[in-house]
C-alpha cells in the first residue's frame, strides 16, 4: 500500500467511527480500523497515536475554533455578547456534522473513559473561554461565570441537538438555552 | 504496629496532602505517607486503594452531601431555588476545611491528571443535581441549565474562597456569584 492514501485520516475516522458505534469503543482494534479503512496499521499511526485519539485528537477542531473565536470575536462592552458570538461561531463549526455528531455522542455515552476525557475537554473550554475574556479586560469572577455560562449551553444544546435523528438548526437551541438560563437564574 | 490505630485514615490523608504540597504529587510515595503518619504501608492500603484515592475518595464527603442535599431541599416551585439549598448545605460542608481545601486546591492546581480528576468529579456533581432536579419534576434543559449554573456557581466562589488565605464565608460567595451569573445573562 502506498505511504500517501487520499484521505487516509478522514477514512480512518470514518471507519472506527462505524466500529465503535457496532461493537463498543473497548472491542475495537487499531487493526481493525485500519482493515475496514483499507488501510495499513502504519498508516492508521501515522494519524493517531491510539485509537482514543480518533475520537479526542490533539488539535480538536472544536477545541481551536473555540480558541480562535473568542480572540475573533467583535469589541464588545458585555461578556455574555462575546460568549454568544464565539457560540455562533462553534454553531457554524457543526453545521453538516449531525450524523458524525450523533454517532460520536453515543459511542462516548458508552464508555466511562471516553466520558471522562469529554468533561476534561469541556472544562478546557472554560478554561479557553475565560483566559480569552480576562484578556479582554473582563474581570473576575465575571470571565469565569460568563465562560461556565457558554458552555454549559452548549453542552446542554448540544445534547438536544445530538437526542434528534434530524438536524435542528444548533446556533437557536444554544439561544434558546441562553434565554432559559437567563430565565432560570432570575428566578432563583 | 497494632492493626486498629486511633484516626488512622485521618493521620494518612493529613500526611500525604503535607507530602504532596512539599514536594508535588507524582514524587510521594505510599511508604514515604505511611511513614509521615507513623504507620505502615499496609494499614495505608487499609483505607486507599493508592495515593490519588486520598485526594479522592471513592466515597466523597462532597459529592455523598451533594447527592444528600438536592434529595433533602424542600419543595420548591423554581429550579434555581433548590439549586440554592443545595448550595447551602454544600457550604455548611466547608466550614473549618479553609486550610485543608487550599493545599488540596494547590496540589491538584500542580497536576495535569488530578486536575482532569477534579473535571471529572465537577461534571458528575452536574449529573447528580440534574438527575435531581429531574426527579422533582423539573424539565429539561431546564434541568440541565440550573444543574450547570449551580456548579459552575460551586466552582468559581470555592475559587475565590480558596485564593485568599483568611477564611471568608463560602456561602456569601456563592450567593454573590449567583446574583453576578444572573446579571451576566442579563446583559447578554
Amino acid at each position: 500500500m502506498g505511504r500517501w492514501e487520499p484521505n487516509a485520516r478522514g477514512r480512518l475516522e470514518e471507519a472506527a467511527l462505524a466500529l465503535f458505534a457496532e461493537r463498543g469503543f473497548e472491542q475495537v482494534t487499531v487493526a481493525e480500523i485500519a482493515g475496514r479503512a483499507g488501510l495499513t496499521e502504519r498508516t492508521f499511526y501515522r494519524h493517531f497515536a491510539d485509537k482514543r485519539e480518533v475520537l479526542f485528537p490533539d488539535s480538536s477542531p472544536l477545541v481551536t475554533g473555540f480558541a480562535a473565536a473568542i480572540e475573533a470575536a467583535p469589541p464588545a462592552a458585555e461578556p455574555m455578547a462575546t460568549v454568544a458570538e464565539v457560540l455562533g461561531t462553534v454553531a457554524e463549526f457543526f453545521t453538516g456534522r449531525h450524523a458524525y455528531s450523533r454517532q460520536r455522542t453515543a459511542v462516548i455515552a458508552a464508555n466511562a473513559e471516553l466520558r471522562e476525557r469529554e468533561a476534561v475537554k469541556l472544562a478546557w473550554l472554560v478554561d479557553t473561554l475565560a483566559a480569552g475574556l480576562r484578556r479582554r479586560g473582563v474581570a473576575e469572577p465575571a470571565a469565569s461565570l460568563a465562560a461556565e455560562a457558554g458552555v454549559a449551553v452548549f453542552k446542554v444544546a448540544h445534547a438536544q441537538w445530538v437526542a434528534e435523528p434530524e438536524p435542528r438548526d444548533l446556533g437557536e437551541l444554544m439561544r434558546r438555552a441562553l434565554i432559559e438560563l437567563k430565565s432560570l437564574t432570575g428566578a432563583g
